[in-house]
């Protein structure tokens, strides 16, 4: 499997979300089948994790984004959680504030950004303002337009600064969506998470799926290309997006420091 | 006297610095001559700086770059003082810390922005990154060489978002760099200020005037041009510095939002 090929929208072409198959599983043909890989990756993920923070030269920037119900907090909890959260930041952004709109949109975005050594997650980012920004008309329409440029332009310095950007677009159906709000209404252990809100959003799901379109269309660089993760399947959204970092991270090949000094020669006294 | 179109330097164009007269004071023949204007100009920017703060749309970024001993500081005392310090904030960059050096260079320098009706003024700022960091070789070449576009491209960005952009170079000859040295090695009201690390600085003159032609040329742009200011008369500089400040101002006119309703009907009780 070769995540970051098959999954990465080419710079320059143009992403179709109508013929994208968000229950698409690649060659796996359940839960059981995928497993092994999931674990392994697990493994890796946690072992690249370690060599990134020792080596302290380099920042990985991991976003995530797709509709509510999507998985994107199912897939921190189960994709991230082998890494040693001393090196690894989950920044969840909600409706901006006061002070926050009182900036540029990539003030509050770039404020967190991961330093050297560490891993960040966004839960939602900066591309809130070219979706809900555009479906909801929170600004005129070519203050949008000029933020995927901008956005653009802010990936680029940040990657030519040091920092790997990987993007996520964790794409499900709408009637797996459905399903899920169900399951939210009804679970009591899962109700907490649900707001009259999403259903409102819900309703504008063709206006949202047309946004991502153009946001991941615009905004697929080669220097940090989106990713559309079919994300019907939870275990295969796991899978895939484990990979996808997998494959990222053993390209960077951080390496633990070499010692200063031959330390066989040190004694603790 | 049209400041900005006097110092400020033509996007496209290359700023000679060999043949800039850092002694200049344009039409004015000395101190006395000059007072009026600078005081009328005190007063408008006070002005102005209330309606930009009223109005709540915009920012203003004062940027203040020059060698040691060029005024920055003396600018910000006599030519910003005027201004409401509510609406106001001066941040000085020092040698990063070591949390900032683990993030891109503008990370530091983008989280102090000013907020819509705010100025800041930045005593030295990212353009050290092209400067010091050239002189001293602080990071490759080709890191340095990629901080010229990523400054434009930050500096677009903040434009495009609401944010007028005003660059000062104080540009001082060597000799009166010399005399204001010594007049703090002297003066014991002016001592606190010096350090040895002054004069070793002051050796590398001939690098540092190289990489200002450099970065005034490069980052003179449609959107944030620089201004470079003759400043071995202080009085002028001060002029010179005001005055770029009141046209610049005037040209956003910013305006006391009108009342929301009628007030004449409201009765305090």
């Amino acid at each position: 499997m070769n995540a970051l090929k098959q999954f990465g929208v080419k710079p320059g072409s143009k992403f179709n979300i109508r013929k994208f198959d968000p229950g698409d599983t690649a060659e796996f043909k359940d839960k059981d089948a995928a497993a092994a890989t999931v674990e392994a990756n697990s493994r890796k993920l946690a072992e690249m994790q370690v060599r990134l923070y020792a080596e302290n030269q380099r920042a990985v920037l991991i976003v995530l984004q797709g509709m509510d119900t999507s998985g994107k907090d199912g897939t921190i909890r189960h994709v991230m959680s082998g890494m040693d959260p001393i090196g690894v930041s989950v920044v969840a952004f909600k409706a901006p504030s006061h002070e926050e709109l009182d900036h540029d949109f990539l003030w509050r975005i770039h404020n967190v950004c991961p330093r050297k050594g560490e891993v960040a997650v966004f839960n939602r980012s900066h591309y809130e303002d070219v979706l809900i920004a555009k479906v909801r008309k929170l600004a005129p329409p070519e203050v949008i337009e000029a933020r995927y440029r901008q956005i653009n332009d802010f990936e680029r310095h940040l990657t030519e600064c040091g920092t790997t950007i990987i993007k996520f677009f964790l794409c499900i159906s709408k009637d797996e969506q459905r399903q899920r709000l169900e399951a939210r209404l009804r679970d009591p252990l899962k109700n907490w998470k649900f707001e009259m809100g999403d259903l409102d959003e819900r309703k504008l799901w063709d206006d949202y799926q047309l946004a991502y379109e153009t946001a991941v269309t615009r905004c697929s660089t080669e220097y940090a290309p989106w990713n559309v993760i079919p994300a019907d399947k939870k275990w295969f959204r796991n899978l895939a997006v484990s990979q996808c970092l997998v494959e990222t991270l053993q390209a960077m090949a951080p390496k633990i420091p070499k010692p200063t000094r031959d330390w066989s020669k040190v004694k603790v006294v």
